[in-house]
């Protein structure tokens, strides 16, 4: 990931986003966040005409070996049956990424499960879920290059298509909790303002998974290296996710981030490199209890708070039409000269 | 607007929904707000699979007196040039709505200024403007009777096209002074919480606006009937798209609120039926200073919250989406039996 380059997007095209966005039939600063999201999306693509083309949205799925150990609300085989869901497209994710008209592609991370011939899946598997980082890394060392190299060959593949904005969720039993370490290893917060109710532990299911993660973390402690602290804590389909992220920046696309475990994932691409955070767009806050003081440790305003936490790209989805909406504005709308209306 | 009969929706039909909701392939309650919307809206349609239908939003435009005396940073004539660039699609709103197939109507409720023939304005002017609140109520009583009156017969025309869902909102250089003098009146907050920036006034000028808003009050108090408040305080635009408001939610329609000029509209509305409550969305918080407050007494939870101020009615229809994928997961998503997937 290391020799991954991401350029800063050249400011000097920003006075005259500026310029353009001022002038437009409204009171200065009056679409507020649009006209952010407007600013970022010009200078990502260096234009003063952007535009979203073909969006993709990668679900990633894994198994966690530390879902043995009870931290969710719901058994492991549920990863698997949530993907045969994707497929056959009675998920969430499946009626927003429709109804918005983005292409959804479902892969398996690291599924512990054998999917036979399904079509539509696209077979990334690392391994058939990690170990449980209560007693070891959650992946060995090779694994974890090898998640990180699969995201962006698929980041790669879909590029080809045209696309210049991508999403990415997730499905993984188990993942808040390996987010939760990530999150406080990479930010050094208190563990407890990592550890959520996940999928909706009760409250004595929520201490267990807070002793569990605070035993792993007695364990393993926390590495130095941030690709150490990924194959420790990690999942494949939080380092696939990483690793699809990163090369998205890499290629001058729009990264757009969904919950919780997304922006975990995030945060690790973040470490490998800070300059993925000028292409990337936090679709929600998310009710998981990390998000939002992860999110305000990002300097990240979410586009939505909707009190969602499900996951699977959802919040990039329902975001979708505001971002379609800020690149609108600023290409269609009249300028008060065009339209001959007065200034002050 | 009295005799107007808003029925309450039957709220038996409320459990069969959350059956429903809470058999989707989804964590109980994870999709967080828009569980509450599909929820509203199956109440609103009494019906376990509802439909938004071909949806139109309202901009009413009207002038107001009191933009004479400064309390505006832009000139009267912008009332009746913004309208025109609303016919000639290059507003903010004709973006958002055309983007998101929203029918837009827009409506001279008392613009000063003589449109002559414009075939796609909606001719219900009651008058070139209001009078100046600081020297006299603002509209006579015909006036004020005949605004509430028209918008109830706009949306009988609207409702005869199967729309069952509306969205309002306006223009009128001056009408945050308007709405800002409705809010103290019928919410009893200090004045200096109800007065904000509005289009974009310096300090000293936001001075002046309070000062002005002060001395209105102290020439004609606080009349105590609802109907007496929206004539001396009120607005053309602001009374039709009150009259509107309850016609739509008598014909058991939904309602769309966007800002503070258009939640100012539904608060007179809200106090000559509180029955609207059932049909009512509120779509945005505005950064206009008393929006928050006023959504708060109103025990309102905005869709968005993206620091826009622009009015129009963007705020509904940038929502629109949102409204749409709750009432397309409530319709589309698989149950975790028809999808085999494990609970508990």
């Amino acid at each position: 990931m290391e020799n991954l380059k991401i350029t800063i997007p050249n400011q000097a095209i920003n006075k005259s986003l500026k310029a353009k966005i001022d002038t437009k039939t409204k009171p200065l600063g009056a679409l507020g966040q649009l006209e952010k999201l407007a600013t970022q999306i010009g200078l990502i693509q260096q234009s003063l005409n952007p535009e979203l083309r073909n969006p993709h949205l990668f679900v990633f799925a894994a198994d966690h070996g530390i879902a043995k150990h009870g931290v969710s609300a719901y058994p492991q085989e549920v990863t698997y049956q949530m993907v045969v869901n994707f497929l056959y497209e009675g998920a969430a994710i499946n009626v927003f990424a429709k109804q918005n008209q983005i292409t959804l592609k479902v892969v398996d991370a690291g599924v512990n499960h054998d999917f036979g011939n399904m079509p539509n899946l696209i077979n990334a598997k690392i391994g058939n879920g990690t170990k449980s980082f209560l007693n070891e890394p959650a992946m060995t060392a090779d694994e974890c290059v090898a998640a990180l190299k699969k995201g962006g060959e698929l980041v790669d593949e879909i590029k080809n298509t045209g696309c210049n904005v991508i999403g990415f969720g997730e499905m993984g039993i188990g993942n808040t909790s390996s987010a939760a370490l990530l999150m406080h290893a990479f930010t050094g917060f208190p563990l407890a303002d990592c550890v959520g109710l996940g999928t909706g532990l009760n409250p004595a299911e929520l201490e267990n998974k807070f002793r569990i993660l605070e035993a792993a973390l007695e364990k393993n402690k926390v590495p130095e290296e941030a690709i150490e602290v990924m194959r420790t804590y990690g999942g494949f389909e939080i380092a696939m996710m990483c690793g699809a992220m990163l090369k998205a920046a890499s290629l001058k696309m729009i990264v757009l981030v969904d919950g919780f475990i997304a922006t975990a994932a995030y945060l690790a691409a973040y470490r490998f490199n800070a300059n993925i955070k000028h292409y990337a767009i936090f679709c929600h806050e998310s009710e998981e209890k990390g998000h939002k003081k992860l999110l305000e440790f990002l300097n990240a305003t979410p586009v939505l708070k909707l009190d969602m936490r499900l996951g699977e790209g959802t919040g990039c989805a329902l975001a979708y039409p505001i971002l379609q909406s800020s690149v609108n504005f600023l290409n269609q709308m009249a300028s008060f000269k065009s339209a001959h209306v007065s200034t002050h």
